[in-house]
């Protein structure tokens, strides 16, 4: 089998358009906030990627029908800036397949000329709290101090392993091919799916691009994860703490 | 070395042939139906698949010859309906493996005309009963009411995970190539080999294909395993649970 | 790189070679039989294969020069039958691995017209014993009466498991391309080398091709390994008994 | 995406240049060796190679730019010498991924003309030493007689699982392109970064080579980890001796 089948549902004709992407990941931080845009901005699919680097997986849904696993291509029309989203079921199962399917995603978006990718990921320091900082690593000098006029936290060194997984590697094989790039990431605890941390990074998204999102529904599930966290932290006061691992699919 | 090697055997003509397979997995439910179908329906194999996907191994029969490990193809030729069925050692050692095992096997069914997929397989719902339901889930949204009428159960959101390994990849692939499917997997406790799941899923296939299976046979079986069972739960009322790792192969 | 770069030394002109086959393996008796084979015979290297699928390591001999770990072909002229030997460091790594190096090894034989392939290797009962008996299988049913005049145990459904690795994958792969094989296990506690075992299948090869091999160096290594053997055993009676893992690669 | 993506930064004209390769390993003898020379000599880069065999990740600068991991291609114009220098983040994940990264580096020099390859690494005798030998092993008889003039130890049989990973890999490959090699390895106790080791086997390399190597910041690092280790050894003192694990990457 080929390593990835591009299903194209739509051509769209979008000027100048950026990509964004997120993906499964730390506190599922840049999934939520991506699919949170394609729910409040409308976004329409128009590709869908198929990999043999994904596990053999198809989802029932609701309604009984059963769809392969996949990652998913939208685009959203806006006046100040057109825009594309990447997210999906999950990233590539090994290195190998990590590289493949950012050169494929690569390749597709290169065709509708994106020139400039924003990533959107979690930063998992551990640390709660109630105003996530959103930190920035970009695969342009220049953007650097572009992005602290955000608000965009940049500390010398951090994360201090890099940044693993799509988010990281999209920007810097997007830089061999004359892409800029940014990944911005939300603090979280990183353990939980955390709404707080998305609804952070969308809200700097949002004055980077210049485009409104409305983010109310998030500030619902954040209460909804706040009282899943409280009544965790009683348990733990009771026996012992649950790991990471237990914790993980929670929300 | 290819990815796989096809042994052609014949080439039947077959009008209108479906897709039955039933590879190992969890209480090898589809594997035992795929193989009592082959028996009791005089199936013939006309070819074989060896894939580098699957352990080097060859097992040993008992007149002493050798034979490498494989996926096979058989047909049945029936007033209602033609059918393929595909069976075999192993499904693919990795998830890679099982994406090129799928797309070779739907390359060589398709070039027999085939446009529709059963597959079968056990649902592990941990609950031991004597009458084990059939969950549908199915890549053609008509086909649910269909299958409904036969009985199928299609409970929303169920099974949980989806469904991994060559049960939904072929339904799920298949849908990219135009093929409808549907997986139908019988309830099962899923540690131990369940001839009454398999039983219950071939009934199913039955009223859906229109065709006779005599099934006595594994009323035999699941009587043996019926009564390993009771000898399993004996034996834990002395002991600690035997592990789902211990049972697996026995029966 | 290319999955096997195949280094020729010579192009030996050997009419109706045989390969024999011996590769690291359970009680490394296969291996320890191929090289007394090629000590003895006087056997001409005449090709290597360097492999991806083999570690990335090299040896470093006595004199400090060091060699990329490699599978090495050897011939035997001989009067009654010309041979063809095979043996190495290392067996491929992975299930894929395996099967290319198995194409790679039958695509050179081929071109030398072997037809029939002897693989040797030893099969764990862990049973220790002064005479280990010498289980057959074979990709060509009419062999195995052949064979059993020999002294070749045949035992209904032993290898219990079939067999793993170059062994099976040879002769299994080897019948697809219309090459008679069968290999030749001798009986092995399994965790020592085993030069008794080696010993046993190398008398039987001696038996079946015609040839005379001395084997009494190997009675040597026997006796040194009865002693190793004594040893332990007088230590485990003292101690907890070391894992296999500990006395693998003793001897 | 293709295994391997070279970025040619500039292509430089060097009279026989040799290859010199520090990669990540063992104390990371081999890699602080090299980027002391790249930092003494004034190395200029020429070449990076970005592959699918290396982690999904970037690594994050001071200045908040993101850059790919690599391995990376150095040159040294000198009177005596000319010098490649290959070093970089990672060694390739797997097995396969080093063959197919140390193909692409012989590859690569070889358009430069490179005949002959130095790879640096360490040695892990577990024994503490404050004047660590340099172990020898070469792909060419006839360099072990010059070697051990500069006081290389060839040791027979030593090192006895052999050389595992790029250092033995890219002597073992280049030899079979006609290039000679060989591998000067660093005494070290192996879990800690140890600059002292780096030292010994950059002399060794000043003297071979005839070049000049300011090595007074390697003491300088030397002296800060021996306060490390004497900072361990009393903490160890106190509790259980910290694992392997925890030191790695110390210093």
């Amino acid at each position: 089998m080929e390593d990835v089948i591009i299903e194209s549902i739509e051509e769209p004709k979008l000027a100048n358009p950026i990509l964004v992407v997120g993906l499964p990941g730390v506190g599922n931080v840049g999934k939520l906030a991506a699919e949170h845009m394609i729910y409040e901005l409308k976004a329409k699919k128009f590709a869908s990627i198929y990999s043999r680097n994904f596990p053999p997986q198809v989802f029932v849904n609701e309604d009984g029908t059963a769809r392969l696993v996949s990652n998913d291509f939208y685009y959203i029309k806006a006046k100040k800036q057109n825009i594309m989203l990447l997210t999906g079921d999950y990233q590539g199962l090994t290195p190998e397949g990590q590289y493949d399917l950012a050169g494929a995603a690569l390749d597709l978006v290169s065709k509708y000329g994106v020139k400039k990718i924003f990533t959107l990921g979690g930063y998992s320091t551990g640390r709660k709290t109630n105003s996530p900082r959103v930190f920035g690593a970009t695969t342009d000098k220049k953007l650097v101090p572009e992005l602290k006029k955000f608000g965009i936290t940049f500390s010398p060194g951090e994360p201090g392993g890099g940044i693993i997984g799509a988010s990281g590697l999209l920007i810097g094989l997007g830089k061999l091919r004359g892409i800029e790039g940014a990944c911005l990431m939300g603090e979280t605890a990183g353990y939980l799916v955390d709404p707080k941390s998305s609804r952070s990074v969308l809200e700097m998204l949002r004055k980077i691009l210049g485009i409104d999102i409305n983010v109310e529904e998030l500030d619902v599930r954040a209460k909804q994860m706040d009282k899943v966290m409280a009544q965790l932290e009683k348990m733990n006061k009771q026996a012992d703490k649950p790991s990471a691992e237990d914790l993980k699919y929670i929300g």
